[in-house]
């Protein structure tokens, strides 16, 4: 039995951003479902594992964690010879790109991105009326972190480095649905961040969540 | 001349979390003002320093960073050895519950925390209306987050160890401004938060912070 389990679902964006990065690693895991429709994520078995009552929780060994972003850092540091180099070595200088990268998906991306993701993919699915004030406010958002990141990737493959580093690993869930919307246009109207979605979300790793996904 | 330079001004929430820092690490340091009211944030010379338009702006020597909680992280491991030590030190297992409980202040914490904060604090402040749907809404998960740190705050003096760190730093500006309205009941109902949110509030380092404020 692998010492790493993932407690989620691949339809949740955030359990997809850990299997992504374990699947980067080459590393054994096993996930363990969690069925969010019969409110499994509420109960006291869960909340032990993540207090906020969210997908996914994570353990490796007599370790737990929860928060999507901490745990594939502690999966890139912890397995840091396997698989895809996702972090960048050096100075404090040199690897401070990185974090700097990861906070602006954080506190720049992350919000329109996700509620985009929430207006126009999940809602339908749901059965949920979209709202359309929310949708082109946030699209506007989105808009100006996309020109940012238009400018950034003529200066570097990626968004911290030339290599492929968590920092585009964090984006992969929210890029995903927003390919399957009609925001798509804020990506493929931008051709440095459509190259770079397009090279990111064809990566052999993602692919695997993306069949997991289906199954 | 120091090499550090903060691009900011004390009253915005970003740049008291670079300040806090550095006053922790007895780093010197220079504040570049940036005159928002005349709209220098938008300008070429500080969009070359920052992209996004927003302060604050970080040097070091040749390295310029934004995003205050990657300048911070930076920070902690660039002048590991002065001042107060932010980080844990350790296994990857035992620095892990640092990066969770940072990652829960940016995406528990800061959206409830920081929208109140407009709407409540700032607002006024600008002559703007606070919208109390948005207020209560708020309220309400910011509540939730909060119970979430009464019962962690039973378990260590500070959110991800005994000691104090970068974790309880990101905390600071947003929890400053709530003790200054309304919402303070929030903090005040929740013992182990309100102890914590006391003991924080009252370290040197920030005390210098509020002080520049002042100035």
């Amino acid at each position: 039995m692998a010492a790493i389990k993932v407690h989620g679902t691949p339809l949740s964006t955030a359990t997809q951003r850990i299997l992504a990065c374990l699947y980067e690693k080459e590393t054994d895991f096993q996930i363990v479902p969690v069925n969010m429709a019969a409110g499994e994520h509420k109960s006291d078995n869960f909340l032990a594992l993540n207090p906020f009552g969210q997908v996914p929780a994570f353990e490796d060994g007599d370790l737990k964690l929860f928060e999507s972003r901490a745990v594939t850092h502690y999966i890139a540091h912890e397995y840091a010879d396997k698989g895809t180099q996702l972090l960048i070595s050096g100075s404090n200088k040199e690897t401070a790109v990185l974090e700097l990268w990861k906070e602006v998906e954080a506190h720049q991306f992350n919000y329109p991105a996700s509620t985009v993701v929430w207006e126009v993919f999940y809602k339908p699915i749901f059965g949920m009326a979209t709202d359309a004030a929310v949708v082109e406010e946030n699209e506007t958002k989105l808009g100006k972190v996309l020109d940012v990141y238009e400018t950034r990737l003529t200066q570097s493959k990626y968004l911290a480095s030339d290599n492929f580093t968590l920092a585009d690993l964090y984006h992969l869930p929210n890029m995903q649905c927003l390919l399957a919307t009609p925001a798509k246009k804020l990506i493929e109207s931008r051709p440095h961040v459509s190259a770079w979605v397009k090279e990111i979300t064809a990566r052999p790793a993602w692919a695997k969540v993306l069949a997991m996904q289906k199954q």
